[in-house]
Order: C-alpha cells, then structure tokens, then sequence
C-alpha cells in the first residue's frame, strides 16, 4: 500500500510518451497528485501545478512517484539529488522502473536515516499463497486480450470509472506496475514466482458484498506463447463471473512474435470462455472493447458495428466513446 | 549441473516412501549412485551398498545428494554432522527440500572453507530469457495430466529409457526438483518468475538434431486452477510435437481442490491440443499413460483397453506393462 497523496516526479522526461505513468494517475486518480515535479530540459507537462518539494509537502504529499520511464530503467545521477532531498523531507518514493530503487545505496541509506520507504512496485512484497480454487463472494470481471498492449488496463479503468459514477461498488484491480501506481496497490503478477501466481490473484480479490465488482487488471494473452502462463493464472486465479474481449484490429502480427499470427475475437472466445468456467461454470463473455485508435472515427463507427453484428455483443472503444455500454452489460449479468 | 556420481543420504528416512528421490536416482541413473548413506534408525533400504563418506569418495563420488524428504522440509541437527564432514571431505551436496542448504549457517561456511557447492535444486540460478516463441529444430514430446501427480515424470522417463535402449536419440528434460536431482540437471519451474517460465522451457529445450526427442517432464494441469498457468507455459514454451495424456482413474476430485471434478480424457485432449498448436501447428496426441496402481491387474487391462478403443490412440500403464507402444507412437510421428 503506497501512501497518497503523490507529488510526481517527471525528471528530465524526453517527451509526453516516457511520462505515461504520471499521465495515468492524472488521468484516473486525479485525487492522488497535488502536482507535478520536473527537471531543467523536461519535454513533459501533465498541467498540474509546479511545485518544489517543500511545498508539495505543505500541500499534504507522502509519496514522490517516479511518473517517468527513461530508457534503460535507470536512475540517473541528475534524478538522485531530488530523491535524496525528498527522503530527507520525510517523502516515501515509489517506481516502477526496472533498475531497482533498493539496490541504489544512497537511497537506501536515505530511506533508513530518515524513515521513508522505498517501493519498488515491480516486486512482490507479500508471500502469496497456493490457490485454492474455493468460490469467493462478490463478483469479478477480467479483460483478456487477443493481443498483449490491447487496451486492457485502459478498459478495466474506464469501467470503473464508470461504475463509480453511477454509485455502483467497485474496485480496480491492478497487476502491473502502472496500475499499482496508479491505485497505490496490486500484485505485480509477472515478477510473482510460478507456484503463486494463481494465489495472487485470489489474494488481490477476496470475498467483497454480492453487488461488488472486481475489476481486474488483464496481462498478456492467452494466445501470446511469451506469456500466456501469466494469463492462465488471471483466468483461473480471478474467477471472473465476466470476460471482457480486447482487441486492436490493425496489428498485423502477435506483439515481439512476428511469425505468430493475431486471432479472432471469436477464437479468443473460443479458447477463454470454456477456461474461465473451469473456475466458474457461470462466467459469461458480456462485452468488447476495441483499441480503435489507428482508425479514423468513420472506421471506428463501421468496424465496431460491424464487430457488434458479428458477434452479438456490445462492442466499443472506450476512449473514443466510453465504457458505459460494457458497464450496462455488466449490470445485466 | 550437479556433478555426478553421487553417494545418497537416506539420514533417518522413517520409511521408504520417504525416501522417494534416492528411490528415482536409483531406479533411472542406477549409474549415479556409487551407494548409500543412514542414519541410525533409518527405515529405508535402497539395497545399494551402504558406505562411508570416505568409502563412496574413494569410489568416485562427488556429491552427496539428499534423497528424503522429511516432515517439514527442516534439515535437522542429526543430518548435518554428516553434511559437514561431507564438506569437509570435498562433496558438493544437492538439495530438493523446501528449506535451503544456503539458509543454514553452518553448511555456507563449510561450503566455503572447503570449497564446496551448495545445490538448492529448487531455486533457479539461470537468468531465463522471455520466450520468443522461435521454431527450434529437433522434436519434443510433453506429458500433459488430467490432474497433478497422475505419473507424468515416471511417463517421460520411461519413454526417455525405452528409447535410449533403442538406440533412438532422446534426452530426458526435467522441470521439478525429482527430476533434476535424477538427471543432474533441469528447469524448476514452479520457482521460476512469472515472465521467464515460457522461457525457461525454450532454454531447456534448444535446437537439437532433427530425429532427437526431448521428453519434457510435465507439472500441473491445464484444469488444475492452482498450478494451471505452469502448465500453459510448459504448452506453449516446450512446442511440443507430440503430447502424452496422463490419467489416474480412480481419482475422486483434483489433487487438493475437493469441490472439483477430474476431467475426462477427452476434455483433456479438447483444451490441451488447441493450445499445443498455437506453438507448434504440427502437434498431436499421440497416447495415452494410465496410472492403474489402485486397480487390480484385470481391471487395469480392462480399463486401458476400453480407452484405448474409446480414444483410438494407444493407452498403457507404463509401470505394469512398459513405455514400449508410446515410444512406438513417438516414433510413427
């Protein structure tokens, strides 16, 4: 559990795209940033307020987010004198980046003279049980993919936003770096060794009210051989009572696979569908949720109608036209 | 890779169920055991000659290879004056327990003065890299269960022996702590990181000649909701040619998980097949291993007779009545 508010540190981010993690807590947790902290030469700006360290800290933030991901995963020399000062103001830091802030000594002696911590969210803190496959209260949806990178977080998020608005229970369920530092919490399932990896997802979602939702956070694809072990655990690990499909049309192969081909949604309902009831013989597919965004809208519109016709499912880009229509399908079930 | 010959500690195994490693060594890598080792009180007899440490160093043996599970995992006081003067003597020592020889002291200090090596076989010491789903030359067979613990690594090695008697070339790939500790080598794959196990399965399955079969060891289950997601990166990263469906008949529900049922052969071969395919487009099944150790002989030829007639595909207990016509399958591919 990362301690918010945040104050998120943008560094010297080249550009817009390498602070797409700051750009997600804005987004979907505008609560959780008082503001925004940038190097000299930072090609980055959220919109937020500009503040030093002392004055996000007036503002009540207990955490500096690294928003940034730089090549390499590292951190670098002009990043440590901010972070340095920010343990020193009684800051707690937290990254998602690869090259972990626990192994930087600096920062580790920082954190232990000043009491801060260090969350390294790609790393596992919890000692995750073994699944045990027994029914848990509440309700749970899981987006799975054709593809990996299809708009799975995006459309997790979107639903429930969604499904806040309307005063409907509710929960994000990250599981990756990005959507734990968004919510502040999750399971980093891919850095989570085998044995556990289904345990983990029942952990991250235990028994909730009847008329609670899980929302939980996809990875990967079943049909992407790289990491579909990782999908088989959220399939099974979540007992989703619904599946949403996800999917970019105009990808021309499997993500890193050039010689593996994209499948249909019908061969992902094919193949997810009859995997998920092993875990619960009640899940349904209820809706699609389409990355158009290598589409004009005229595409979007034709390609999306002609998905719901095939189909018989609602299907929409929930960036372009919002998630309301996979919420009512979920409300259905 | 743990050096061979080993010499193997029974220490105070209560009985020979125990002692289930050192009775693997012994029944498949006979020529990996120059003898055994006990405890007083020690209820398992492997009928190898019972030597010294000094005795089995002077027969050739380089490592001391723990082959008794005891209650908990906890490696006792009483085992480590013998491990001590093991290491003292110039024995590396292998482990498969849950607690690791590196936790203990004592051992790592030995192991220091003297040079030795600590094998934790458990614990992954190769940085995996993330499957690229690439075409490897050579053939790979995969045992696939309908459950946990239905005989899918005594299924793999008893092909891997029939073959090697043949004269056919076939290599024995093991991916559980039995396994390695037989062979010497392997993939533990229910500790390897989520992200890498796909890999892990390419790198312990590279390119090999044409007419050379792998014979994976299994773990899991593609319907075991616990463990289903080691099994999927077995599926897709061991591209198998060929996939063995493993069956225990008598079981009443799966391994662990009371509130689920057994699939059936064919429900197996209805989701394991499909799947194999994504990576490797060739893949069939091509028998069927039955463990009948709870049935009575006449049962067990009735019962694989009437699967086999039902399947259409070869069906033998590989204990009662040898791997012969599964190898013949392997070979008709």
């Amino acid at each position: 559990m990362i301690e918010t508010p945040y104050l998120l540190f943008l560094g010297d981010a080249p550009d817009m795209l390498a602070a797409k993690v700051a750009i997600g807590i804005r987004d979907w947790r505008p609560d959780h940033a008082v503001g925004q902290i940038s190097l000299p030469g930072c090609g980055a700006d959220l919109g937020l307020t500009e503040m030093t360290l002392a004055e996000a800290r007036d503002a009540g933030a207990k955490t500096l987010v690294i928003g940034v991901a730089n090549r390499g995963g590292v951190i670098s020399p002009a990043w440590k004198e901010v972070l340095i000062a920010a343990l020193e103001m009684g800051y707690d830091i937290a990254s998602g980046l690869h090259n972990l802030l626990r192994d930087e000594g600096d920062l580790v002696a920082a954190a232990q003279t000043y009491g801060g911590t260090l969350h390294d969210v790609r790393v596992p803190t919890v000692g995750y049980p073994i699944a045990n496959g027994v029914k848990r209260k509440g309700k749970r949806c899981l987006a799975v993919g054709t593809d990996c990178s299809v708009g799975k977080m995006y459309t997790a998020l979107a639903m429930d936003a969604v499904m806040q608005e309307r005063g409907m229970k509710s929960t994000f369920r990250a599981t990756g770096q990005t959507g734990i530092l968004i919510t502040g919490h999750g399971v980093p399932l891919d850095a989570v060794i085998a044995d556990f990896m289904a345990g983990s997802i029942e952990y991250l979602t235990p028994d909730n009210d009847e008329d609670h939702w899980d929302l939980i956070e996809g990875q990967g694809s079943l049909f992407h051989v790289s990491y579909s072990g990782v999908t088989m655990a959220l399939v099974h690990g979540g007992q989703p009572d619904a599946l949403i499909l996800c999917h970019e049309p105009t990808r021309t192969h499997m993500r890193g696979l050039p010689e593996y081909d994209v499948p249909s949604l019908e061969e992902l309902k094919a193949v997810a569908l009859p995997l998920a009831q092993r875990a619960n013989p009640a899940c349904k597919v209820v809706g699609i949720s389409v990355n158009t965004q290598h589409l004009t809208e005229d595409e979007a519109v034709k390609y999306l109608a002609e998905v719901e016709e095939r189909m018989g499912l609602p299907a929409v880009d929930p960036y372009r036209h919002g998630a309301g229509r996979l919420v009512d399908a979920l409300a259905a079930v």
